[in-house]
């Protein structure tokens, strides 16, 4: 019964690649560990560039300087 | 000082529903634990249908075959 | 199909405490919002208290002033 | 290679506040732990005050009375 | 820059299983969204049966029954 | 009433270390975001390098290669 919570920057992903990310996730848990699909919850957090830093600074930023 | 993280699908709870559930945990934890409500955090995230996945799909299509 | 995650210091717990916190809040969720048992996750974080800090010191650290 | 999570309240923190928070805590970890700022990552995120839960009622309730 | 948290019970996991699960989901956010492995983060999380609840019990409970 | 989840890899940090890295990111809230560090909570995890995964392969790999 995994518990999977996937972090990703808010920047446009469509239902359906997170349809796709929730069946891989599924998938790999089943294959690689034997664990119950019906008991695996795969949760997708998207996260505003303004909120999410790397390097000391915000995605926002450093989109911006490249 | 507990922590508690409540993470469920965004499906039209009210804030009355959210307030119950957070006097009722906190509650809990003073009952079973000695736990001090004034230092006790209750989040709730409520998550979209189409960020959350069960069994390999999404909710929402798991909602629309029913 | 809730997701609960309760965090506390490492302090101890017993196992049939644990068990009662579960239970507690499982039936929260199927009281006030309709939620299936069989699809609600409850985990328990038990955190050591060199790890755990509150205003700006660690637990253990409080605990020894008391 | 740190994560951080951050959960504040909802309640009009800027752009630059976020920023600045971005920049402290990976300093912080680079000057007491020697982490390497380019894979320490800094996620915020701000819940709404009707969600948290604190002494057993919402933050929403609180500010009320005050 | 994805995080990703996979929280499952400590049953035994194998360090190869978890390094083959961290390359299978490192793989999937590279292939489905684009994301570059140098700054995706996995972090495998493994819970006790006694802490982990299902259906309103703990894992360790509902190993016993079968 | 921020809360703070600091993960980093399990690598000898020191109690020490712990307790100046929860002073700081609580002075840290109270300085940007005049937070008060009474209701501020800093949470360090520390993960096991097999558990821990950056470039689709573990530290624990990662390190063995310098």
């Amino acid at each position: 019964m995994p518990y999977v919570n996937i972090r990703i920057t808010k920047e446009g992903t469509t239902a359906e690649q997170k349809a796709r990310l929730i069946e891989g996730v599924t998938n790999l848990l089943k294959d690689i560990l034997g664990k119950n699909p019906q008991t695996t919850f795969v949760i997708i957090d998207e996260v505003e560039t303004d909120n999410w830093g790397i390097g000391g600074e915000t995605v926002t930023a450093r989109r911006q300087k490249r």
